[in-house]
């Protein structure tokens, strides 16, 4: 029997097109010695695929050894250390794995990139580099979130604060295509996140966006409350950067906590080793439910390019798995069909805006 | 040898005053089966404060039996519940339970309030029948997060949406005179909650927040990310009504998802259950971690009065701790020293906003 979780994140398989795909070599806490592992596993499980490892050769061939011939190597001689000050960082490091990765990107040489180096140098050398896509207000930095069953999209976790309702609306639709995409979710039931359940509660922001995705073609369910997040209520929650940022950290400090505790209690004396030894088979379903980096990272939805920006502390399997993600965004069109998207709202918006022939007497008669 | 849990929530022993408790005897999910018996508790361990039941008076005696001497009944013929909506409700139910406690409150019959009635409503009737302090904006709905060790006090949770600056930091001075007095903490350490620890992240409001915080006599440490809730860093932690909501219903929807996965696996087998039968003394060090209850419910900071509005779900245990936290907040002052402490805050705001003798010379050069 397979957990409930494997049959959800980032497992769909997409065709055989194959894919452009940029990798920093350099970013993240452990650097080329477990992405470019991580990457040419990605490689050798997709051979129509195409990966570029961009950073210092010598590195990435110490890392790699003799690489496949879907694997080439793309220099670049700087680094943005996790610590630097993101918009300082860029403009000074002009040749940074980061900033020549997003390059191929721009360039059409590459039709994806996965960093696991400093977010906010990505979010930004993406932005800047990569570009919007039309119609786009701001980019969304989105995440999947684990429960049981399939996990869910969670965005923004932390691109834009001070978003502003219109902002949010873009949000709920990129989001859904991702979802629908590269979760595989038929016709995505998409939420806000507030205070309560009914209409009336929240900040204006949240009462403001909640009247513009109900005027929306969008499978809008209305609004959640934290606790439903751990429950199957919708495929797309869509929130501020401030509120989604808290979300994860938290998610990812309580989850933490709570196991540490049982950890404790399974280490202290005999009881308790004996009891782990029983529940070892309990203890890691438990562990693939909480699986995250099956998630592969966090898509940066809204540029003109499939970017999966993932955990500074992703090793081998993670980079894996985000490689798969990006890939995944990359061959369902997620970029294409979030532009389309957006075009085709900014088009109901016009007409709804636009005065009817009856108005226009009215004005007329007036 | 103690949880480390025991020595804080709402353990302290204040002097030995008798309060004057108002309990709202109809509200929540059980009534009065629950919360005399619970309010009962509270007048059998302090002979010294005198209780007021008020509802139904046939209901409660037959919850409660007969009443010792210092337990009244004061009669209220209506009860709002759960599902009303507030502002409505009380407009058309005069003689609601919440509204003639709170009328004790404000005439000075009481100085405190428990309810674990419709929390939209108690906060309406507190604000509209006991009526703000001087000096304060807006009230702030308030709750003593569980972690090792100490709680913390986390606020706004839902309160005000749309909360300004100025709101942040009122709330950051009532939440640390709460957190001194009634948990016990000396100089408590106050927070803001943000996207990252640095000060020029999250949102406007936030960055204005922390502005005034850094410029106040608070003991101010800076802000904290979500992962930082479960941890020692802040005894004080401000946030706007939705992301303090978010958290709290998600760590509730969280902590139960979790524990739900273990019950699971302990109930699944022989291995499971005999795993849980080693188990058990463990289980219950780390169910005591997670004992919401002993800190009775929020109180709602700002009013002129003791207010504490528990869980609608609320049995008896926890309303007697809800009692408890009601008649400490009332003994140790928390309401008049929230209004002087306003009072400074505002006198210290207007002495810098005042020009000093070299600008009015200026002024009369210039």
């Amino acid at each position: 029997m397979t957990s409930p979780i494997e049959s959800g994140i980032s497992t769909q398989t997409h065709g055989s097109r194959g894919i452009r795909l940029a990798v920093d070599a350099m970013g993240g806490d452990h650097g080329p010695s477990e992405v470019v592992p991580g990457a040419l596993d990605h490689a050798a499980a997709h051979p129509e695929d195409h990966l570029f490892l961009v950073g210092d050769p010598d590195r990435i061939r110490q890392a790699g050894g003799t690489l496949p011939s879907n694997v080439e190597i793309v220099p670049a001689s700087q680094v943005i250390e996790m610590h630097e000050h993101p918009a300082l960082a860029l403009r000074e490091k002009k040749d940074a794995s980061i900033l020549v990765g997003c390059d191929l990107v721009r360039t059409g040489k590459a039709d994806a990139i996965v960093t696991a180096g400093h977010t906010g140098a990505a979010m930004a050398a993406a932005v800047l580099r990569i570009g919007r896509l039309p119609g786009v207000d701001r980019p969304a930095l989105a995440v999947q979130m684990v429960r049981m069953g399939r996990p869910f999209v969670l965005l923004d976790i932390g691109a834009n604060p001070d978003s502003t309702p219109e902002n949010l609306a873009q949000y709920a639709r990129m989001g859904a295509i991702f979802a629908e995409r590269v979760i595989g979710i038929t016709d995505p039931r998409v939420a806000l996140l507030s205070i309560g359940e009914e209409k009336g509660k929240g900040d204006q922001r949240i009462q403001r966006a909640t009247e513009l995705l109900d005027a929306s073609d969008l499978h809008f369910v209305g609004n959640v409350e934290g606790k439903d997040l751990t429950a199957d209520t919708a495929d797309v929650v869509v929130t501020d950067a401030v509120v989604g940022n808290v979300v994860i950290k938290f998610f990812e400090g309580l989850s933490t906590f709570i196991f540490d505790l049982w950890r404790r209690e399974f280490s202290g004396g005999i009881r308790g080793r004996l009891a782990y030894l029983l529940m070892r088979p309990g203890i890691s379903r438990i562990r693939r439910v909480f699986d995250y980096e099956r998630a592969g990272g966090s898509p940066l939805l809204g540029v003109k390019g499939a970017v999966i920006i993932t955990h500074g502390r992703a090793k081998r399997r993670m980079i894996g798995f985000a490689c798969e993600v990006a890939a995944n965004t990359a061959r369902t069109g997620v970029p294409a069909l979030i532009a389309d998207a957006l075009r085709e709202d900014a088009l109901r918006a016009a007409a709804i805006a636009m005065p009817g022939p009856d108005a226009t007497e009215g004005g007329a008669v007036g």
